[in-house]
């Protein structure tokens, strides 16, 4: 019933023969500059290849290598940083390349048709003895080499089906399935359409500890047992969400197959007059803050992105307007969507004050109120003075042009919407022209 | 300080010799045909005079006698109904009358200028003993008749500042202080003066027990425990509202003493462009739903109107449309009348769906929707599928048309709903010439 279906997409993201020798050979020229200049520094200093280009998982035309710089555990950190750095650098010479930052600093390099990234780690001995997170790598491409055998092209079904729905990728713009959870995943259902299966039943707080000798806490929407490290969950980056949306495209999948869940249409940008009729039909307002993007990593931007919808957000409920529905988009510009059910609210609005047995606070009410302007006299209500005053912004674009710096933002989106920001509204938003922008504007109403 | 004021209204209020002596005589006059007619019927019944016009204590140019027909406490309810009522018919021949009911039936009756009550009651030992509760009023008019002396004219001040003020009478419509209750409170306090210094600092859950042997529970906002009766609560028709205005006027008065409060200026009629500027300056949309009042005691009417109120105040609620403030009317005409932040929302309506991890609902909600008209594809947030639908009521005036009848409604006020109804909608409402809607109108945004 799958079969014609899966080979046929096999046969799209399978890496060739020729791929292969290709990579391996890259992957080799690598190794051994990393071997000659390792062997300069006197310290045993060892490379490794790990990640889907080491496990033969990878879906052709990634061409991307990870190789870890492997130094002994008694290394201090400084040194590991040191020396780490400055054998990637000399491997990385006559490429293009840069320094990048997790939790250590690494150099990325454009070699020779690959992204390379060249880490440096500590080589403990079990993985709950890691000092940075990186050195769990090792310990996952030890475990998955040893134990994905044969079962490469299962692994390659489910990354694709994964991207095809948009759920591939741990990463904090994604919160989605890492390339390691989806190799353990299918070590442990021992094929994709049996993953599938299983994703159709699953429920929130499922662990599945394939050692049997967990230790986690099941708080996350999935629990994955790290083989290597019985304390830590694989799948604690996976949001409720993709969850759902993983195991909804399960059972829609399996009930009517069909290659466009491994290739999805791509999206075309939103058109002028579509926008128009899309709006007056929905009958809400769209309203767009757009910015430049702070030239920073996504696992860096998007955290701060969605805290500035939340804090938009609620600024926008505390005066009263109600949000449909938000997103976030980020490209060269910044963009911070949302959709209100209205946008322009009485000129009135109730102050509720104390309640009338505080003698005290109900005198220094009456007293503020009396002179002011006011729609109405003082009156009681369930116990407590009311008074109808003047609303502040009855209009919400406005609203969110003056709120938007007193709303809480993240260090670098904040530095860049004070150098300057837009409020569009409705039609004002075909203003923008960026492709990618109206790609989102598609994606968000679709 | 406030002595030229209190006895400025006094002169207003206090009746005259002349006004006494009149209605001495017209009480004597229907107790002696009371004697004789309860006479004839061989029975041990007595006729008393009750209420403020045998306490001395009725504002000038009020009318009301209350006359109570007492019963053997033997006698069965039966006979007491089928005797007293033709005792008090007998009393009333000549004038006009009507049979009207409360507990038990009664004659109100148009007699030489008075409005005169013909109650029939049981004449028991104790206030704690009695059948029916109007059966109570004899031991409040003996226990006032006994303790009042003296105190009279406080009782007048206190009953004019309370009906000035709109919280003079128990009744359903009013929820206010009762005679009963304002005399006690004079009783307690001594004077005027001193229950409205003691009412500003009063607060909710006040118990005044006056002969120290009170059992009541105080859940109600005021407990005065009735010397008459211990288990009793004087106040418990008061609501908290009213008597938060009592506090509030209370303070208000002893800080800056004036006869407004008292005799306030009558409200005028709202004239047409007067509304129309209300509404601009306002921003929020009027919606009055009018029918003919039923022919119904005030104690009947307006806890149904009370009850329409709030059962289409939560049917707006639920199609997403917010009630700022609403009132109820009536006169020959019921109006009530829904003011809201918005009239028009958008097309578009979201509709929350199972949870992901329940298949089966989840399978049955896609299938329900996938055919539909919607204005999205079906999507997962937090956790839940959503799909966004066409709203049904995209308008409250329509919505409220549509949806009056399928609201609670009391049996008497939907029975008038059901002949007919209007639903008006900001200036449509000027199609209501009715003077004492337009003074409701005014006073409802003053």
């Amino acid at each position: 019933m799958y079969a014609n279906i899966l080979s046929r997409v096999l046969k799209k993201i399978k890496p060739r023969e020729e791929e292969r020798r290709e990579l391996s050979r890259a992957a080799e020229g690598i190794l051994e500059r990393v071997r000659v200049e390792a062997g300069k520094t006197g310290l045993d200093v060892r490379g490794i290849l790990v990640g889907s280009s080491a496990r033969g998982t990878w879906v052709s035309g990634e061409h991307d290598l990870d190789v870890f710089l492997t130094f002994p555990e008694e290394t201090t950190r400084e040194e590991l940083e040191r020396i780490g750095l400055s054998i990637a650098r000399k491997v990385a010479e006559g490429a293009r390349w840069e320094e990048r930052y997790a939790e250590h600093p690494y150099i990325h390099a454009f070699y020779d048709g690959y992204e390379v990234d060249l880490v440096p780690c500590f080589r403990v001995e079990r993985a709950s003895q890691i000092k940075s997170s990186v050195d769990r790598t090792p310990f996952h491409n030890e475990y998955i080499s040893k134990n994905i055998k044969g079962l490469e092209d299962e692994v390659l079904l489910l990354k694709q089906f994964m991207k095809g729905r948009g759920v591939y990728g741990s990463e904090l713009k994604t919160h989605g399935f890492s390339g390691y959870l989806t190799e353990l995943l299918i070590i442990y259902y021992r094929s994709f359409i049996e993953v599938l299966k299983a994703a159709s039943t699953w429920k929130p707080g499922l662990v599945i500890d394939m050692g049997g000798h967990g230790n986690v806490a099941p708080s996350d929407p999935l629990v994955m047992v790290d083989p290597t490290d019985p304390a830590r969950n694989v799948a604690a980056a996976l949001s409720i969400d993709q969850l759902g949306r993983f195991i909804d495209s399960a059972r829609g999948f399996l009930e009517s197959p069909a290659e466009e869940y491994f290739f999805p249409n791509l999206p075309s940008p939103l058109g002028d007059e579509e926008l128009k009729i899309i709006l007056k039909s929905r009958g809400t307002t769209l309203i767009a803050i757009i910015f430049d993007a702070p030239d920073i990593v996504e696992d860096i931007l998007f955290p701060q992105l969605r805290k500035m919808e939340q804090s938009v957000g609620e600024m926008i409920h505390r005066h009263d307007f109600k949000v449909f529905r938000s997103d976030v988009y980020s490209n060269k510009q910044a963009v911070i969507l949302f959709e209100l059910e209205v946008s322009r609210l009485p000129e009135v609005k109730k102050h509720i004050g104390p309640p009338f047995w505080n003698k005290e606070h109900s005198g220094a009410f009456k007293a503020k109120y009396s002179g002011a302007k006011i729609f109405s006299s003082i009156y009681i209500k369930d116990g407590r003075y009311i008074v109808e005053i003047p609303r502040k912004y009855v209009d919400a674009k406005n609203l969110v042009k003056a709120e938007v710096l007193s709303c809480g933002l993240g260090k670098h989106v904040a530095n860049m919407v004070r150098k300057g920001y837009q409020v569009l509204e409705n039609e004002e938003i075909l203003a923008i022209k960026d492709r990618s922008i109206r790609v989102f504007l598609r994606e968000y109403f679709s």
